[in-house]
Order: structure tokens, then C-alpha cells, then sequence
């Protein structure tokens, strides 16, 4: 007979609970919902994507350097270059998603102090669910910076946030486009918060995985505003519809601080701990993504998906709104918000066979606005509908 | 003018040094050299494993759920079932490689104790690179075990085992077959660890992704020996011959253990870490590695591997022999240590044209065994015999 193993696991266990949006896709499954929960798209990624992946089976399949394939760092300093600020291949890691890029990041730019006490890191909330965790498994404390809900749609609170900067805030994380909200932030916002940054000398970490996804006028990318302090993440999961690839990646700043010797320039200690995580990312699917980075730029991949979503969007926002629902208009992203006041989520999939996410998925304890939910629309316009029907029978009854 | 960043990154940026392996592989490109420096086989993976990758195109390319693909849970599950310890889809967490397993079961096993000091963590040395940074990384501290070079090859010491184990022990991690001696624990040697480890409560680590890759007597699995306290890690790369693929798995103990409520299995928990890293592994390739492992089971690819190893193996180490090396003979792994005293692998990799691993990157500073190298025999014959030739004239001049 084996003994039961009587030790515990380790504290930071407590911060191992499965996230509302596996639990959502789990129930939508289990009742037969139509699924505007969790942010994947419904389809297949683009031809030339799969096309790149079978033309070079057998050719890229063992170990690559932890900072990438170089022909993929090199595709990404091109793909990420504009008129404002150049990129460079040695600026990029290549990570196994934008979560690895921001788990890398926790660990290369904040934790506990020298008198092991946490650093401290700000970020807006409505919150995206894996920053806290992170933030707190490296050691740091989360500190959220409210979004007000207007009625001309959510604003962070840019006052508040300078109130909220201590002796020990080290970073500040800015997700541009914003999930849950589908807030661009706009110029003057971005300058704020980088004049902010400056005075306070925080690392600004820059989740920009929905670079490609916006409405109207194009997300200003952080490192153009503050390229010696910027850490941009990126993600070809969500720009090529391929989320199941985890290809994600960091741009480190081009600048070396003046506390890092020389030879060692930020991006290789960021790629430095990033291997002890993953040691690199898949190569054959690093490879692929080289491949279609630059055929996505030629072909206008990127406009025909804003198009396609921007369609998706308006057909989701107008039907939420004529059943009475108050919607937050996304200026990017897949996702937008709605109030629903009265609304349970998880009496609706149950009952209602529509999964959609709980606000409080997205705030510290019991600080939700009522009836707020978040519903992605990167589902086929079919799909939308139907979740429109069986949202309009749900309210009826 | 941007601003140059001023702040240092976190204090444990200082563990973020490149390996010495992507190093010399660097070097080996530089120069010319022959690599039989780091652990990646020289060819493809099998066909059947890039067939199942093309077959599946397009159809497992989102997000799947953090504990894996269930298919392939499925396919380690009925893989990796024995006669002595039945395995349970539930148990695997599948992950981005072996590396990322071990850095999840850091996350959850140990780390600072709650009086804010470091848990111990006890490894054989020679070590695998990653053990000692990882459990760095966690808070821990890393207690290195040594094992003992005899005339007829390495030995663990577990007099010295038992005598490093204190209250603050929490974890053993076994590395079996083991990188970089080739060691192969026989039966008795696991069983007094496993007794070693009920005494004092310790969780067992069994990284056995060299399982398949054995020479003499086949590994004894650790989690039949301890089924209720060892995690055991794998790793598709290994096995089937794809690095770059980044597909690995833990196993976690069966039992419940007793502070775990019955809803929080410890694979659960486990997985709950993993999945702030990486949130998933990537999803086509663990389609096409869940097709591939039954074939791999059905053709006798595991044989035909072991025996084509094992003839370049004899190769190498007769080859070495004869130069006048003393040589480890491997019982599995795809690695082998030798004894060349005076020979510098930096020197050796500019001017002799031969990549090789200096037995310092496995040993904590400056006290490996004088002239201890490592050889990676994962290679084709031909290239095994030139890097024999060029030992011969550079050792010769
Ligand atoms: C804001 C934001 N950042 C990061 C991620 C994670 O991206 P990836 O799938 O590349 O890990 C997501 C995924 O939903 C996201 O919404
Ligand atoms: C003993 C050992 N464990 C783990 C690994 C990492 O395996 P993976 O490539 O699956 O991350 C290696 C790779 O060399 C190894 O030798």
C-alpha cells in the first residue's frame, strides 16, 4: 500500500485556481452554449499560416536559442519597425505566448525588494485575469488604477493613478488595446502615462497582443513614446488567429541601462531568465510565423480581419442594444463590454445556453459594476446571431 | 532625446546567464566545429510524427485547456501505464517541454518557507543546468548530492544523501537515466532513495525524459516505486526525437494528499502554476504528439532508437578509448562522460575544431573533476567519426 504524501504543496499554490474562462468554455460545452466566453476565434488560422507550417515540416524541429529562430526575430524587427521607432532583431525574445512574455517579464523587472517587502506594479482594472497572479508569484503586490464606466464608454483614471505611485511602484502595465474594455488609449492618455513613468522612473511593460484589432483610429505603440523604458509584448496567436500556436514575443528596450554592463544589454536578461521557464519556443511553429508575418503585411491580412471584426462587432453591439442592454462601444480588441444589471452568467449558460464572462473575472473582490459581462466577438457572425436569439429568449421569459 | 532607463531589472536578473550550451553551440557554428556539445539529435523527427503534424493541420490550432490536449492526456495516460502503476489522464499536466515542467513543479513544491527562509531542494551533481537556477528562482536553495566517479563508472552517494537531508528538506530531484554520466539507478539505489524519502516526507522529482533511451537494463520508473509522492517528468522532444517541439509532461502523484481538499487533486494544483507560465502548450503539436506515441509504441521506434544510439555510442567511446581517454560507459541517456585531463573545451572548439561540454557547466564552481567532458552521441556516425579524427590530430600536435 503506497502512503499518502502528507506534505502540503508550497503557499503559492493558493494562487493555482482554474480561471472563469476555462470554466466557462468547460460549462458552454457541457450545456450546449453558444460561446462568446473565452477569447478564441472560432475558425481555422489563415492558409498561408498553415501552408508555412507544412512546407517546413522536417526542417526546423530542434532546439533553437531561447531568444528565437533568427529568422523569426528578424521578421518581427521588420514587421514591428515604424517611421518613430526602429526595431531590432536583438531586441526581440521570442516567448510560448504573451502570457510567457509577461510571466518573463515579472520575473526580470519586479518581486520582493532588498528588505523583502513586494515591489509594487500598477495596472488598470477591469484587469486582465492573468496579471495579478503573475505580479504575485514573482513576489510583487498587484496595485489596480480604476477605468470609469461613462456614458461615452470606459476612461482610466489617469489622476488616480498618479496618486497611487509609491517609493516602491517599479512598473506599470499598460494592455493597448484593453481587454475586457476594448479601450485605445488615446494620445494625450499614452503621454500622461509615460511623463508619469518618466518622473517616477517606472519600466513600462506594454501588452499590445491586439496591436492589429482596432475600429477606428490605430493604437499608438508605447515604445514610440518611451523607447529607453518600454517592454512591448506581442502575440501571433492573436494576430493570426492561431492562439493554440503559443508564439509570442518581447521587445526589450534599445537602450542599455546604465547599471547593466555593456555586454549585457536588457533583452539578453530578459531571454536569460526566460529560458529557465521554457527554454525556447516551438521551432517549427516559430518558423511557420516567420513565413507569415510578411505575407499577412503584403496581402492585407491585417485589414481584412479588422474589417471582418469590426462587422462581428457592430452586428453584436446593436443586437445587445435594441434587447436593452447599455454597451460600451470597443475601440479595439475582441471583446466588448455590456451592463446587464440583474444578469447571472452563470444562470444564463445553464439555462439561457450562452456563455459569456462575468465582469468579476476582471476585478478584485466584490468591486464589479453590477451586471457588467464581457462577450467576445471573434465567433462567426452565425454564431453572434445565435446568441442573440437565445439571449433575447433568456430575457423574455 | 529618449532618456536612458536608469533602474537595474530585479535582483534575479543575476541568474540569467547564457548556458553554456547555446554558447558552445555558437562557437561551434563560429569556428566550424564538429558539435557534440548539446543534447539535439543532428536529423529530423521520425516521419510519422511530421505526417501527424500535416494530417492535423487546421484542426487543433486554438487554445486548449491548460492541463492539456485530452487526447493526448489520453495517449501519456495509456503510454505511460505499467504493469506496476496504473496512470490516470487527470494526473498529466502537459506542459512547454520538460524545461517548463520542472520550473512548474518548482512554482508548486517549494520555495521561501513561511518563516522567509529557503526551502531545500537535494540534486546529484554533476547537475543538469536548469535544477540549480530553478530552484533559485523559486526562493529555494539548491543542496547538491555528489556522485562519485569509480573505475567502473559514476555512483550516487547516498550515504551523502542522507546525510544533507534537514528539516528545511523538501523535495529530491532524480534525473534517470541521468545527464550528463549516462547513469542508469539500478533498482536497490531507488529503492533506499524512495526510503529516504517517506523517513523524512520529501517529494520526489523524477525527470526520466532519457526513459525510452537505455542500453542495459530498462529505468525503473520512480512512480512505481513512490506512486504517492513522485512527479514524474517527460518530454516528447526526447523521445521522439523533435527538441524543438517543446511538448512535455508532469504526472503527479495519485493520492490525495490530506491537506488538499477532495476537489483539488494536486495535478490540479499543479496545473493552476502552469498555466500563469504558459497558460497552455501548443495545441497542433500536441495533436500530432498524441497521434504519434501510439505509433511510436506499435512500429518499435523506442528499439530501433535504443539500438542505433547504442551502436553510436560504442562508437564514440571505443573511438575515445583509443585516443587515450578514460570513458564512462553509459547505461542510457544519449550522452557519455569522459576523463582528458589538460584538454580546455574552449581551446579545443577554436583550434581542434570539436564542440564538446567542459564537465564545469555540471558542478558548482571549480570543483568538477579535473579534465571532465561530456559528449553527445545523439549524432550520425559519420559525424562521430570526423570528431574522432579531429581529437586525433589536435591531441596529437
Ligand atoms: C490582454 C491579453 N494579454 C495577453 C494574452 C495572452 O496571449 P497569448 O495567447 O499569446 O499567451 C491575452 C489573451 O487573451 C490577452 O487578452
Ligand atoms: C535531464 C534533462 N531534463 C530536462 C531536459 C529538458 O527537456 P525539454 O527539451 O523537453 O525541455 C533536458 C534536455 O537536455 C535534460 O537533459
Amino acid at each position: 500500500m503506497p502512503r499518502v504524501a502528507p506534505r502540503a504543496l508550497h503557499a503559492r499554490s493558493a494562487l493555482a485556481a482554474e480561471s472563469v474562462f476555462s470554466v466557462m468554455s468547460r460549462l458552454a460545452v457541457q450545456y450546449g452554449a453558444v460561446n462568446l466566453g473565452q477569447g478564441f476565434p472560432a475558425g481555422s488560422p489563415p492558409e498561408f499560416l498553415l501552408e508555412a507550417l507544412k512546407t517546413q515540416a522536417g526542417a526546423a524541429d530542434q532546439y533553437t536559442a531561447p531568444a528565437g529562430l533568427p529568422a523569426l526575430r528578424e521578421a518581427l524587427a521588420a514587421d514591428l519597425t515604424t517611421a518613430a521607432a526602429v526595431v531590432r532583431p536583438e531586441q526581440v525574445t521570442v516567448t510560448c505566448g504573451a502570457t510567457e512574455a509577461m510571466h518573463a517579464l515579472a520575473d526580470a523587472l519586479y518581486g520582493t525588494g532588498t528588505d523583502g517587502a513586494g515591489d509594487e506594479v500598477l495596472m488598470f482594472e477591469p484587469v486582465f485575469d492573468i496579471y495579478r497572479p503573475q505580479a504575485l508569484l514573482s513576489g510583487a503586490t498587484p496595485v489596480l488604477v480604476g477605468m470609469t464606466l461613462t456614458p461615452e464608454g470606459w476612461q482610466p483614471d489617469l489622476d488616480g493613478l498618479e496618486r497611487l505611485v509609491t517609493p516602491r511602484t517599479r512598473a506599470l502595465l499598460v494592455n493597448n488595446p484593453h481587454n475586457p474594455t476594448g479601450h485605445v488609449f488615446t494620445r494625450a492618455e499614452l503621454e500622461r502615462i509615460v511623463q508619469l513613468a518618466r518622473q517616477h522612473d517606472l519600466w513600462i511593460i506594454a501588452d499590445e497582443v491586439y496591436d492589429e484589432l482596432y475600429f477606428g483610429e490605430a493604437p499608438v505603440p508605447l515604445r514610440e513614446l518611451a523607447p529607453e523604458r518600454t517592454f512591448t509584448v506581442g502575440s501571433a496567436g492573436k494576430r493570426l488567429e492561431a492562439t493554440g500556436w503559443r508564439i509570442g514575443w518581447i521587445v526589450s528596450p534599445a537602450q542599455v541601462a546604465s547599471q547593466v554592463t555593456a555586454s549585457q544589454v536588457i533583452a539578453t536578461q530578459v531571454t536569460g531568465l526566460h529560458q529557465w521557464a521554457t527554454f525556447c519556443a516551438p521551432t517549427p511553429l516559430q518558423s511557420a510565423v516567420a513565413a507569415a508575418l510578411p505575407i499577412a503585411r503584403q496581402t492585407g491580412f491585417y485589414e481584412d480581419l479588422r474589417a471582418s471584426y469590426g462587422a462581428r462587432m457592430r452586428l453584436l453591439a446593436s443586437g445587445l442594444r435594441s434587447l436593452g442592454l447599455t454597451v460600451q462601444q470597443p475601440g479595439g480588441s475582441y471583446f466588448l463590454t455590456a451592463l446587464a444589471p440583474g444578469l447571472d452568467p452563470w444562470h444564463l449558460v445553464e439555462h439561457g445556453g450562452l456563455a459569456v464572462i462575468p465582469g468579476s473575472a476582471f476585478y478584485a473582490e466584490g468591486s464589479a459594476p453590477d451586471g457588467l459581462i464581457r462577450l467576445a466577438f471573434c465567433k462567426p457572425a452565425s454564431e453572434i446571431l445565435r446568441a442573440l436569439e437565445r439571449l433575447e429568449s433568456y430575457l423574455g421569459r
